[in-house]
């Protein structure tokens, strides 16, 4: 059977800092009457090549940020059905004609069409931000997220280890 | 000048309790040993239509899943250049006959395609795991995703301010 040989997550770690820095030893100096105490300095991050400038956080930050656009303008539409009937044509007569693909295109568009569309366009825009900052729930995001991977991870090898078990039943 | 009458954030809460249930206060009963203080309960988030049984932070999770594994496909890359040239080419090819974009599915087809493949893809799914539970700066991206909405929220509008006084000025 050909197989590679594949060393474990804890061997590929990567550090920016420079290694002489790590476990230093700042010794007691009576001259600048400062105490410091032993300091370590231990980075297990590993290494996400090609991103340039931009953190992987930022990145998600960007994905999430076209998502609270999207659940603002559901929001922003929800209301209007109750309460404007003619606002809410107007804005899924827009809906239609524009992507929401790029969140701030949208509202950019959106403030361009006519005066009426600039006072929707500023309402999602003041709806995106409360939805980040109050309502959306970031340790509710979080665990979601981790117990997703371990359900989803679970699943991709359990299905591949049926499906060869089937074959290998099949064949006997 | 044509315009809605858009109504503050504020007036548009929704909360799926029982009204009946808020504010409820609980006296102290000598038959029961227990001492209860007055309990308020307030919702006030935003009404979100649409999404069944996921909730929104179900949404953004399966969105930044898929970017997990787009994360942990560059970190076992960028491994592979520097120890197994050999298993790197073979990812780097299936990489080029594949989209990432449903990151499970591309786990699962990279698991089928040879045992060197499999070896692959378990190491990207002990990376992805371990890159959403350890790596990944859960409390950076709710930083960056509240600085970004007021970043883009202040664009939006500064570029329409922009755009329509040059228009008022080259109409002088």
């Amino acid at each position: 059977m050909e197989s590679y040989t594949i060393l474990p997550a804890s061997q590929f770690l990567f550090c920016p800092l420079n290694p002489n820095r790590t476990r230093s030893t700042i010794t007691f100096n009576p001259l600048k009457q400062r105490i410091s105490h032993p300091t370590s300095v231990q980075c297990q991050k590993m290494y996400v090549p090609g991103y340039g400038d931009a953190s992987q956080e930022k990145k998600a930050a960007q994905q999430l940020h076209d998502f609270f656009t999207y659940i603002a303008v559901k929001i922003v539409n929800a209301q209007l059905q109750s309460y404007n009937r003619e606002a809410y044509a107007e804005l899924m007569q827009f809906l239609e004609q524009h992507s929401l693909n790029d969140g701030d295109k949208f509202c950019a568009d959106l403030m361009r069409e006519s005066s009426r569309h600039r006072s929707l366009a500023l309402r999602i825009l003041e709806v995106r931000s409360a939805y980040c900052k109050r309502d959306f729930e970031w340790d509710n995001l979080k665990r979601l997220a981790s117990k997703m991977m371990d359900e989803h991870n679970t699943k991709v090898m359990r299905d591949y280890v049926s499906e060869t078990h089937v074959m290998t039943e099949s064949e006997k």
